[in-house]
Protein backbone atom coordinates (compact mmCIF):
# COMPACT_ATOMS: atom_id res chain seq x y z
CA UNK A 1 0.00 0.00 0.00
CA UNK A 2 2.64 2.50 1.41
CA UNK A 3 4.75 1.45 -2.07
CA UNK A 4 2.08 1.80 -4.23
CA UNK A 5 1.07 5.36 -2.59
CA UNK A 6 4.80 6.33 -3.07
CA UNK A 7 4.35 5.34 -6.57
CA UNK A 8 1.29 7.61 -7.09
CA UNK A 9 3.15 10.45 -5.69
CA UNK A 10 6.01 9.93 -7.45
CA UNK A 11 3.85 10.54 -10.58
CA UNK A 12 2.39 12.93 -9.98
CA UNK A 13 5.74 14.81 -9.76
CA UNK A 14 6.68 13.45 -12.97
CA UNK A 15 3.76 14.80 -14.58
CA UNK A 16 3.98 18.22 -13.05
CA UNK A 17 7.45 18.67 -14.78
CA UNK A 18 5.55 17.88 -18.00
CA UNK A 19 3.27 20.25 -17.25
CA UNK A 20 6.19 22.62 -17.01
CA UNK A 21 7.58 21.80 -20.02
CA UNK A 22 3.85 22.03 -21.73
CA UNK A 23 3.89 25.91 -20.10
CA UNK A 24 7.45 26.66 -21.77
CA UNK A 25 6.27 25.43 -25.12
CA UNK A 26 3.00 27.82 -24.81
CA UNK A 27 5.40 31.10 -23.58
CA UNK A 28 7.63 30.52 -26.43
CA UNK A 29 4.88 30.16 -29.06
CA UNK A 30 2.65 33.21 -27.46
CA UNK A 31 6.10 35.65 -27.64
CA UNK A 32 6.79 34.09 -31.09
CA UNK A 33 2.90 35.01 -32.22
CA UNK A 34 3.35 38.24 -30.61
CA UNK A 35 6.74 39.10 -31.70
CA UNK A 36 5.90 38.22 -35.47
CA UNK A 37 2.29 38.32 -35.43
CA UNK A 38 1.50 34.95 -36.37
CA UNK A 39 -2.12 34.46 -35.95
CA UNK A 40 -2.11 30.11 -36.61
CA UNK A 41 0.42 29.96 -33.75
CA UNK A 42 -2.08 32.48 -31.46
CA UNK A 43 -4.32 29.94 -32.11
CA UNK A 44 -2.05 27.23 -31.07
CA UNK A 45 -1.16 28.39 -28.11
CA UNK A 46 -4.88 29.53 -26.99
CA UNK A 47 -6.05 25.88 -27.84
CA UNK A 48 -2.90 24.01 -26.21
CA UNK A 49 -4.28 26.22 -22.67
CA UNK A 50 -6.84 23.71 -22.47
CA UNK A 51 -4.94 21.04 -22.79
CA UNK A 52 -3.25 22.51 -19.60
CA UNK A 53 -6.16 22.41 -17.75
CA UNK A 54 -7.11 19.02 -18.51
CA UNK A 55 -3.67 17.92 -17.12
CA UNK A 56 -4.12 20.71 -14.25
CA UNK A 57 -7.65 19.24 -12.81
CA UNK A 58 -6.78 15.30 -13.52
CA UNK A 59 -3.33 15.90 -11.16
CA UNK A 60 -5.51 17.38 -9.09
CA UNK A 61 -7.78 14.77 -8.67
CA UNK A 62 -4.87 12.60 -8.03
CA UNK A 63 -3.59 14.65 -5.26
CA UNK A 64 -7.18 15.03 -3.67
CA UNK A 65 -6.80 11.29 -4.25
CA UNK A 66 -3.62 10.91 -2.36
CA UNK A 67 -4.73 12.99 0.65
CA UNK A 68 -8.14 11.08 1.45
CA UNK A 69 -6.68 7.42 0.91
CA UNK A 70 -4.20 7.86 3.59
CA UNK A 71 -3.30 10.28 5.54
CA UNK A 72 0.57 11.00 4.12
CA UNK A 73 3.61 11.51 6.68
CA UNK A 74 5.34 14.18 7.04
CA UNK A 75 7.62 14.29 3.97
CA UNK A 76 4.81 13.01 1.94
CA UNK A 77 2.32 15.36 3.00
CA UNK A 78 4.38 18.21 2.15
CA UNK A 79 5.12 16.67 -1.25
CA UNK A 80 1.27 16.54 -2.04
CA UNK A 81 0.27 19.85 -0.61
CA UNK A 82 3.39 21.63 -2.62
CA UNK A 83 1.83 19.86 -5.62
CA UNK A 84 -1.52 20.86 -5.57
CA UNK A 85 0.15 24.52 -5.55
CA UNK A 86 2.49 23.96 -8.31
CA UNK A 87 -0.65 22.30 -10.30
CA UNK A 88 -2.42 25.56 -10.03
CA UNK A 89 0.75 27.97 -10.27
CA UNK A 90 1.52 25.90 -13.61
CA UNK A 91 -2.52 26.01 -14.92
CA UNK A 92 -2.29 29.90 -14.33
CA UNK A 93 0.66 30.46 -16.47
CA UNK A 94 -0.63 28.63 -19.19
CA UNK A 95 -3.54 30.96 -19.06
CA UNK A 96 -1.11 33.95 -19.07
CA UNK A 97 0.61 32.74 -21.66
CA UNK A 98 -2.81 32.49 -23.92
CA UNK A 99 -3.69 36.10 -22.50
CA UNK A 100 -0.98 36.86 -24.56
CA UNK A 101 -1.76 35.04 -27.44
CA UNK A 102 -4.92 36.54 -27.83
CA UNK A 103 -3.23 40.06 -27.40
CA UNK A 104 -1.28 38.57 -30.31
CA UNK A 105 -4.51 37.66 -32.15
CA UNK A 106 -6.33 41.02 -31.59
CA UNK A 107 -4.11 42.78 -33.70
CA UNK A 108 -3.45 40.64 -36.29
CA UNK A 109 -2.46 41.38 -38.62
CA UNK A 110 -0.35 44.22 -37.32
CA UNK A 111 1.75 43.23 -34.28
CA UNK A 112 0.70 44.27 -31.17
CA UNK A 113 4.19 45.46 -29.23
CA UNK A 114 5.62 48.53 -31.17
CA UNK A 115 9.43 48.46 -32.63
CA UNK A 116 10.93 50.19 -29.29
CA UNK A 117 9.43 47.71 -27.22
CA UNK A 118 10.75 45.05 -29.30
CA UNK A 119 13.78 44.74 -26.94
CA UNK A 120 12.13 45.35 -23.85
CA UNK A 121 9.49 42.54 -24.53
CA UNK A 122 11.96 39.91 -26.30
CA UNK A 123 13.99 40.10 -22.73
CA UNK A 124 11.42 39.91 -20.23
CA UNK A 125 9.77 37.22 -22.58
CA UNK A 126 13.27 35.52 -22.10
CA UNK A 127 14.06 36.05 -18.84
CA UNK A 128 10.30 34.67 -17.78
CA UNK A 129 10.59 31.88 -20.04
CA UNK A 130 13.71 30.66 -18.68
CA UNK A 131 12.02 30.86 -14.84
CA UNK A 132 9.53 27.97 -16.00
CA UNK A 133 12.22 26.19 -17.48
CA UNK A 134 14.50 26.34 -14.42
CA UNK A 135 11.29 25.64 -12.36
CA UNK A 136 10.49 22.37 -14.05
CA UNK A 137 14.31 21.67 -13.40
CA UNK A 138 14.14 22.12 -9.93
CA UNK A 139 11.66 20.04 -9.72
CA UNK A 140 13.00 16.99 -11.92
CA UNK A 141 16.22 17.52 -9.96
CA UNK A 142 14.64 18.14 -6.30
CA UNK A 143 17.54 21.12 -7.13
CA UNK A 144 17.16 23.08 -4.08
CA UNK A 145 20.16 25.41 -4.77
CA UNK A 146 18.88 26.18 -8.77
CA UNK A 147 15.44 27.22 -7.05
CA UNK A 148 16.73 29.61 -4.33
CA UNK A 149 18.67 31.84 -7.46
CA UNK A 150 15.34 31.85 -9.28
CA UNK A 151 14.80 35.56 -6.70
CA UNK A 152 17.62 37.13 -9.19
CA UNK A 153 15.81 36.93 -12.09
CA UNK A 154 12.63 37.81 -10.60
CA UNK A 155 14.50 41.22 -9.97
CA UNK A 156 15.48 41.23 -13.45
CA UNK A 157 11.80 41.49 -14.34
CA UNK A 158 11.02 44.04 -12.27
CA UNK A 159 13.73 46.20 -13.20
CA UNK A 160 12.21 45.17 -17.23
CA UNK A 161 9.06 46.38 -16.08
CA UNK A 162 10.70 49.78 -14.83
CA UNK A 163 12.19 50.64 -18.01
CA UNK A 164 9.39 50.25 -19.65
CA UNK A 165 7.31 52.66 -18.12
CA UNK A 166 9.67 54.67 -18.20
CA UNK A 167 9.52 54.27 -21.57
CA UNK A 168 5.88 54.85 -22.05
CA UNK A 169 5.40 57.48 -20.01
CA UNK A 170 8.52 59.00 -21.70
CA UNK A 171 6.74 62.79 -23.06
CA UNK A 172 7.97 61.92 -26.70
CA UNK A 173 6.61 58.52 -26.51
CA UNK A 174 5.50 57.96 -30.29
CA UNK A 175 3.28 54.87 -30.19
CA UNK A 176 -0.28 56.11 -28.89
CA UNK A 177 -2.53 54.64 -26.43
CA UNK A 178 -3.30 51.28 -27.58
CA UNK A 179 0.24 50.39 -28.19
CA UNK A 180 0.77 51.11 -24.29
CA UNK A 181 -2.63 49.54 -23.33
CA UNK A 182 -1.38 46.64 -24.92
CA UNK A 183 2.17 46.77 -23.65
CA UNK A 184 0.98 47.44 -20.04
CA UNK A 185 -0.87 44.34 -19.82
CA UNK A 186 1.65 42.20 -21.99
CA UNK A 187 4.19 43.78 -19.50
CA UNK A 188 1.86 42.50 -16.46
CA UNK A 189 1.10 38.81 -17.94
CA UNK A 190 5.11 38.62 -18.17
CA UNK A 191 5.65 39.54 -14.77
CA UNK A 192 3.36 37.36 -13.35
CA UNK A 193 4.70 34.14 -15.17
CA UNK A 194 7.55 35.04 -13.55
CA UNK A 195 5.97 35.58 -10.26
CA UNK A 196 4.65 32.09 -10.42
CA UNK A 197 7.97 30.52 -11.87
CA UNK A 198 9.10 31.95 -8.39
CA UNK A 199 6.24 30.51 -6.34
CA UNK A 200 6.98 27.04 -8.13
CA UNK A 201 10.54 27.35 -7.02
CA UNK A 202 9.52 28.01 -3.28
CA UNK A 203 7.56 24.98 -3.73
CA UNK A 204 10.39 22.67 -4.36
CA UNK A 205 12.46 23.87 -1.74
CA UNK A 206 9.82 23.57 0.51
CA UNK A 207 9.23 19.66 -0.77
CA UNK A 208 13.05 19.31 -0.17
CA UNK A 209 13.95 20.89 3.05
CA UNK A 210 10.45 21.56 4.13
CA UNK A 211 11.55 25.14 4.84
CA UNK A 212 10.65 28.21 2.93
CA UNK A 213 13.32 30.48 1.27
CA UNK A 214 16.16 32.24 3.50
CA UNK A 215 12.97 32.61 6.28
CA UNK A 216 10.37 33.92 4.02
CA UNK A 217 6.93 32.98 4.50
CA UNK A 218 5.01 30.79 2.14
CA UNK A 219 4.76 33.59 -0.81
CA UNK A 220 0.89 33.91 -1.73
CA UNK A 221 -0.55 33.48 -5.58
CA UNK B 1 -10.43 13.86 18.92
CA UNK B 2 -12.83 13.98 16.02
CA UNK B 3 -14.76 16.80 17.92
CA UNK B 4 -11.83 19.24 18.71
CA UNK B 5 -11.04 18.25 15.24
CA UNK B 6 -14.54 19.50 14.23
CA UNK B 7 -14.51 22.70 16.03
CA UNK B 8 -10.62 23.67 14.92
CA UNK B 9 -12.06 23.32 11.32
CA UNK B 10 -15.18 25.14 12.48
CA UNK B 11 -12.79 27.89 13.14
CA UNK B 12 -10.57 28.21 10.16
CA UNK B 13 -13.79 28.83 8.49
CA UNK B 14 -14.95 31.60 11.02
CA UNK B 15 -11.19 33.27 10.50
CA UNK B 16 -11.71 32.99 6.38
CA UNK B 17 -15.10 35.09 6.88
CA UNK B 18 -13.16 37.32 9.37
CA UNK B 19 -10.65 37.64 6.08
CA UNK B 20 -13.06 38.06 3.91
CA UNK B 21 -14.79 41.56 6.04
CA UNK B 22 -10.55 42.62 6.62
CA UNK B 23 -10.53 41.87 2.17
CA UNK B 24 -13.67 43.95 1.34
CA UNK B 25 -12.36 47.04 3.98
CA UNK B 26 -9.26 47.00 1.53
CA UNK B 27 -10.77 47.05 -1.28
CA UNK B 28 -13.42 49.84 -0.18
CA UNK B 29 -10.35 51.50 1.12
CA UNK B 30 -8.52 51.32 -1.92
CA UNK B 31 -11.31 52.32 -4.11
CA UNK B 32 -11.68 55.83 -2.15
CA UNK B 33 -7.79 56.34 -1.96
CA UNK B 34 -7.61 55.94 -5.47
CA UNK B 35 -10.88 58.36 -6.38
CA UNK B 36 -10.40 60.90 -3.76
CA UNK B 37 -6.50 60.94 -3.93
CA UNK B 38 -6.06 60.01 0.02
CA UNK B 39 -2.66 59.37 0.61
CA UNK B 40 -3.21 58.56 4.15
CA UNK B 41 -5.80 55.95 3.39
CA UNK B 42 -3.71 54.51 0.27
CA UNK B 43 -1.16 53.95 3.05
CA UNK B 44 -3.63 52.42 5.65
CA UNK B 45 -4.56 50.08 2.77
CA UNK B 46 -0.94 48.95 1.82
CA UNK B 47 -0.09 48.22 6.03
CA UNK B 48 -2.81 46.07 6.04
CA UNK B 49 -1.85 43.83 3.34
CA UNK B 50 0.70 42.56 5.77
CA UNK B 51 -1.84 41.81 8.61
CA UNK B 52 -3.86 39.95 5.71
CA UNK B 53 -1.14 37.91 4.96
CA UNK B 54 0.13 37.15 8.44
CA UNK B 55 -3.55 35.86 8.79
CA UNK B 56 -3.35 33.53 5.60
CA UNK B 57 -0.03 32.35 7.10
CA UNK B 58 -1.95 31.39 10.46
CA UNK B 59 -4.74 29.65 8.62
CA UNK B 60 -2.22 28.06 6.51
CA UNK B 61 -0.58 26.38 9.08
CA UNK B 62 -3.98 25.56 10.53
CA UNK B 63 -4.90 24.03 7.62
CA UNK B 64 -1.40 21.36 7.49
CA UNK B 65 -1.90 20.70 10.82
CA UNK B 66 -5.52 19.75 10.54
CA UNK B 67 -4.37 17.20 7.26
CA UNK B 68 -1.36 16.09 8.56
CA UNK B 69 -2.91 15.31 12.41
CA UNK B 70 -5.29 12.53 11.02
CA UNK B 71 -6.77 11.76 7.58
CA UNK B 72 -9.85 13.39 7.53
CA UNK B 73 -13.38 12.49 6.17
CA UNK B 74 -14.48 13.19 2.87
CA UNK B 75 -16.62 16.49 3.87
CA UNK B 76 -13.76 17.23 6.03
CA UNK B 77 -11.33 16.93 3.50
CA UNK B 78 -12.88 18.95 0.96
CA UNK B 79 -13.26 21.65 3.42
CA UNK B 80 -9.39 21.62 4.21
CA UNK B 81 -9.09 21.63 0.81
CA UNK B 82 -11.37 24.48 0.02
CA UNK B 83 -10.24 26.38 3.09
CA UNK B 84 -6.38 25.83 1.61
CA UNK B 85 -7.81 27.61 -1.55
CA UNK B 86 -9.69 30.11 -0.13
CA UNK B 87 -7.31 31.06 1.90
CA UNK B 88 -4.87 31.86 -1.16
CA UNK B 89 -8.17 33.64 -3.21
CA UNK B 90 -8.48 36.51 0.16
CA UNK B 91 -5.23 36.86 0.28
CA UNK B 92 -4.51 37.52 -3.49
CA UNK B 93 -6.99 39.90 -3.24
CA UNK B 94 -5.73 41.33 -0.80
CA UNK B 95 -2.62 42.11 -2.55
CA UNK B 96 -4.58 43.25 -5.38
CA UNK B 97 -6.31 45.71 -3.10
CA UNK B 98 -2.89 46.76 -2.21
CA UNK B 99 -1.68 47.37 -5.87
CA UNK B 100 -4.65 50.05 -6.48
CA UNK B 101 -3.58 51.81 -3.37
CA UNK B 102 0.15 51.69 -4.97
CA UNK B 103 -1.33 53.29 -8.02
CA UNK B 104 -3.21 55.77 -5.78
CA UNK B 105 -0.04 56.67 -4.26
CA UNK B 106 1.92 56.89 -7.25
CA UNK B 107 0.08 59.41 -8.46
CA UNK B 108 -0.99 61.50 -5.34
CA UNK B 109 -1.68 64.80 -5.19
CA UNK B 110 -3.13 63.90 -8.98
CA UNK B 111 -5.57 61.18 -8.97
CA UNK B 112 -5.29 58.36 -11.36
CA UNK B 113 -8.50 58.34 -12.79
CA UNK B 114 -9.21 60.98 -15.01
CA UNK B 115 -12.39 62.18 -14.83
CA UNK B 116 -14.32 60.62 -17.67
CA UNK B 117 -13.46 57.25 -16.47
CA UNK B 118 -14.66 58.07 -12.76
CA UNK B 119 -18.03 56.32 -13.35
CA UNK B 120 -16.55 52.91 -15.28
CA UNK B 121 -13.63 52.51 -12.49
CA UNK B 122 -16.11 53.36 -9.75
CA UNK B 123 -19.00 50.42 -10.77
CA UNK B 124 -16.28 48.05 -11.57
CA UNK B 125 -14.84 49.19 -7.87
CA UNK B 126 -18.34 48.52 -6.23
CA UNK B 127 -19.40 45.77 -8.47
CA UNK B 128 -16.51 43.71 -7.14
CA UNK B 129 -16.52 44.66 -3.57
CA UNK B 130 -19.90 43.36 -3.38
CA UNK B 131 -18.62 39.98 -4.69
CA UNK B 132 -15.97 39.95 -1.80
CA UNK B 133 -19.02 40.60 0.33
CA UNK B 134 -21.27 37.94 -1.05
CA UNK B 135 -18.26 35.20 -1.26
CA UNK B 136 -18.05 35.81 2.33
CA UNK B 137 -21.00 35.76 3.13
CA UNK B 138 -22.17 32.57 1.18
CA UNK B 139 -19.27 31.48 3.16
CA UNK B 140 -20.61 32.01 6.69
CA UNK B 141 -24.16 30.76 5.70
CA UNK B 142 -23.19 28.07 3.65
CA UNK B 143 -25.26 29.43 0.78
CA UNK B 144 -24.75 27.62 -2.49
CA UNK B 145 -27.47 29.45 -4.00
CA UNK B 146 -25.85 33.30 -3.69
CA UNK B 147 -22.41 31.61 -4.58
CA UNK B 148 -24.13 30.30 -7.70
CA UNK B 149 -25.22 33.95 -8.57
CA UNK B 150 -21.63 35.10 -8.64
CA UNK B 151 -21.09 34.46 -12.38
CA UNK B 152 -24.11 37.05 -13.08
CA UNK B 153 -21.75 39.69 -11.66
CA UNK B 154 -18.76 38.08 -13.12
CA UNK B 155 -20.46 39.31 -16.41
CA UNK B 156 -21.27 42.80 -15.01
CA UNK B 157 -17.29 43.09 -14.91
CA UNK B 158 -16.19 41.78 -18.00
CA UNK B 159 -18.13 44.39 -20.40
CA UNK B 160 -17.66 47.29 -18.09
CA UNK B 161 -13.61 46.24 -18.71
CA UNK B 162 -15.62 46.29 -22.47
CA UNK B 163 -16.58 49.10 -22.23
CA UNK B 164 -13.27 51.12 -20.45
CA UNK B 165 -11.37 49.53 -23.14
CA UNK B 166 -13.93 51.28 -26.00
CA UNK B 167 -13.31 54.49 -23.80
CA UNK B 168 -9.45 54.30 -23.61
CA UNK B 169 -9.03 53.48 -27.50
CA UNK B 170 -11.63 55.71 -28.88
CA UNK B 171 -9.89 58.37 -31.21
CA UNK B 172 -10.81 61.35 -28.92
CA UNK B 173 -9.22 59.90 -25.98
CA UNK B 174 -8.09 63.50 -24.21
CA UNK B 175 -6.34 62.24 -21.13
CA UNK B 176 -2.72 60.83 -22.69
CA UNK B 177 -0.58 57.80 -22.31
CA UNK B 178 -0.09 57.88 -18.47
CA UNK B 179 -3.54 57.72 -17.77
CA UNK B 180 -4.33 54.60 -20.09
CA UNK B 181 -1.64 52.87 -18.62
CA UNK B 182 -3.44 53.37 -15.00
CA UNK B 183 -6.40 52.64 -15.87
CA UNK B 184 -5.38 49.73 -17.79
CA UNK B 185 -3.83 47.94 -15.20
CA UNK B 186 -6.82 49.08 -12.11
CA UNK B 187 -9.16 47.86 -14.75
CA UNK B 188 -6.99 44.41 -14.39
CA UNK B 189 -6.77 44.58 -10.64
CA UNK B 190 -10.30 44.98 -10.08
CA UNK B 191 -11.22 42.09 -12.42
CA UNK B 192 -8.66 39.79 -11.07
CA UNK B 193 -10.39 40.76 -7.70
CA UNK B 194 -13.86 39.60 -9.16
CA UNK B 195 -12.22 36.38 -10.36
CA UNK B 196 -11.05 35.26 -7.42
CA UNK B 197 -14.61 35.86 -5.69
CA UNK B 198 -15.91 33.87 -7.92
CA UNK B 199 -13.54 31.00 -7.48
CA UNK B 200 -13.93 31.93 -4.08
CA UNK B 201 -17.71 31.27 -4.29
CA UNK B 202 -17.38 27.99 -6.52
CA UNK B 203 -15.17 26.62 -3.06
CA UNK B 204 -17.90 27.61 -0.88
CA UNK B 205 -20.46 25.34 -3.38
CA UNK B 206 -17.73 22.58 -3.10
CA UNK B 207 -17.88 22.41 0.65
CA UNK B 208 -21.50 22.20 0.80
CA UNK B 209 -22.39 19.49 -2.57
CA UNK B 210 -19.04 18.17 -3.33
CA UNK B 211 -19.85 19.46 -7.28
CA UNK B 212 -18.32 22.28 -8.83
CA UNK B 213 -21.24 24.36 -10.31
CA UNK B 214 -23.17 23.58 -13.42
CA UNK B 215 -20.52 20.46 -14.23
CA UNK B 216 -17.70 22.92 -14.44
CA UNK B 217 -14.34 21.60 -13.89
CA UNK B 218 -12.41 23.54 -10.39
CA UNK B 219 -11.39 26.95 -11.65
CA UNK B 220 -7.65 27.52 -11.52
CA UNK B 221 -6.10 30.76 -10.33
Amino acid sequence: MRDSYHESLESVVTDLVRMSEMVRDSVSGATRALLEADLALAEDVISADAKIDELHDELESRCFTLLARQAPVAGELRTVVAALRMDSDLARMGDLAAHVAKIARMRYPLKAVPEGLVPNISLMARVSEDMVVTAGRSLRERNAHDAGKMAENDEEIDELRRSQFRLMLAPDWPYGVEAAVDVSLLGRYYERIADHAVLMASRVIYIITGLLPAGEKWPVA
